[in-house]
């Protein structure tokens, strides 16, 4: 939940003069989205999101979010979009934070997926792949292999004090998904955080996605098992081969993985497991005491990286 | 910033089920209120609030609010009233909280008021009082004078910890303000807790009032000097007759005030200021450490109860 940033009357009617989108009827705070300040604005023409960037957004990458969000939804998608400003500006500054206005999109997440859900899902993200296609501007993924090592030597042996034998069992899977990483897969942008939260469903329709702020370019496949890892794993995390299947199934209806994309799952998957699990266990060892968030346990992506270390094939993921 | 509760989809599919208020369109938490969890549901009919009532509230006011705000919507006030389930009952269950569903209301608090804010909210605040007229229920006010003895005593002499020499300042203060205080004043229905937070402008214009859940029978006056502290000082605590002289003009021109009720606004006023300097300084020592609230500071009000004490008469007031 986040609200950081207190707006005041005299900075949001001056901020909202900029645009042409009716007079303001409803201004709330909304608990969504832990990175940035966001807000339900409703004028009388329509619903908003307000969104006032804080310090974890790199404010360079913005007009790549921005961009990237026009494209994907001329191209078929449905995902919110950026007001323009009468000036045709996208991005504006509001209490000394960059901020833009948005779209407002229906529906709400599902925080149980079922299978049904996971069908849809995968679909939706083959569509994400397809949709991206030709789009002008690129983002590395600074959250991809290169950076876990580096990342991992911040956690160091202070691993050890979140379950024993937590350093030597990360140092041994990185090494493994280092030598194993593939690098010719297809690539472009993908979402690299499709996290139910991100997923809004209508009457059990996938109405949407949003929250693009790790979009990148990467390999399709890995944005794949990213979802995979947040979407079939039940709360005890165990793997649910019944949502994975369904949500392989999606995807492979609209974009049919290679031969290699499918050979390449598991270490994906690993490496995807990889990632959260070091983000997690950083943020996990450097709380500050009286914190106003309280961390993801790191643990429970340890749990799934261990269960894709056991994968033999993709054929274990229902494919 | 509030939302303790998390609700699962099933739980709410299964609460809304009960109710005849359209099909979910959009369901998400807002920051808003600090003692419950509010969520903003949206239905194919209209907009609405969930609450869900923390462990603040006392299961057994419930009834007594949400009848009041039926009873004052009757009456012409512009406030929320909760929706009635197909069975008839306004109170439900969800999460194992006590939980209800409102009527949305248009509009947006103002954070800083102007004048003709103070106006139009005294006279809001007058046709409250004038609506609360033979509401069948009574609440006791919990946080009424004599409350603040035995609430001071839990603070003591730490008191002085947040400034030195308080304890005795607020010693002598409470004394005097127990040997003024009125007894025989018109008395009702009234707020008690009308900060801006709490009322919404729409194009400038008072749109409805909120946040009943310190409602109780009281004297109208002691509600006017509530809502005098709480918006017609300025951020650096100093009085602003004009506003004062705004709000003052405002609820007399809706019920005009006697001459037994203006004579009685200073101490009054004290009251009002010892009431909120009591339960912050209380709420700043208890503060957990790692707390997720950062409590108000209590030496506002301190300021605000010796600004009132060198008060001679209501004329001070702009009366």
């Amino acid at each position: 939940m986040a609200v950081y940033t207190e707006v005041s009357d005299d900075a949001l009617e001056a901020f909202l003069g900029d645009y042409d989108i009716g007079s303001l009827v409803s201004f709330k705070g909304i608990a969504e989205g832990v990175e940035n300040s966001n807000y339900l604005l409703r004028t009388d023409k329509a619903s908003f999101i307000l969104t006032l960037y804080e310090k974890r957004v790199e404010v360079s990458d913005l007009p790549f979010f921005l961009k990237l969000l026009e494209h994907l939804n001329d191209n078929g998608l449905s995902c919110p979009i950026p007001m323009r400003k009468k000036s045709g500006e996208a991005l504006g500054k509001l209490e000394g934070r960059p901020a833009a206005i948005f779209t407002f999109l229906d529906g709400f997440s599902v925080k149980r997926p079922k299978v049904e859900h996971c069908l849809q899902l995968g679909k939706a993200l083959a569509e994400l792949h397809l949709a991206g296609d030709g789009f002008s501007m690129a983002r590395t993924n600074a959250l991809s292999l290169d950076s876990w090592r580096p990342l991992f030597e911040k956690s160091g042996e202070r691993a050890d004090t979140v379950e024993a034998g937590l350093y030597d069992g990360i140092t041994e899977r990185l090494a493994s998904i280092e030598a194993e990483w593939p690098t010719d897969l297809p690539s472009g942008v993908i979402h690299a955080d499709l996290f139910p939260d991100n997923v809004f469903f209508l009457k059990d329709q996938l109405s949407g996605l949003i929250d693009f702020y790790f979009a990148c370019n990467d390999m399709y496949a890995y944005d794949l098992v990213i979802a995979m890892n947040a979407w079939c794993f039940e709360p005890d995390v165990m793997f649910n081969i019944t949502k994975a299947k369904a949500m392989m199934r999606g995807y492979n209806s609209v974009r049919p993985l290679s031969v290699a994309e499918r050979d390449a799952l598991p270490v994906l998957a690993r490496g995807a497991s990889m990632r959260f699990l070091l983000t997690r266990l950083y943020d996990w060892l450097e709380v500050p005491p009286g914190a106003l968030v309280i961390p993801h346990d790191p643990l429970e992506y340890w749990r799934k990286l261990n269960f894709h270390a056991s994968v033999k094939s993709a054929s274990e993921y229902g494919l």
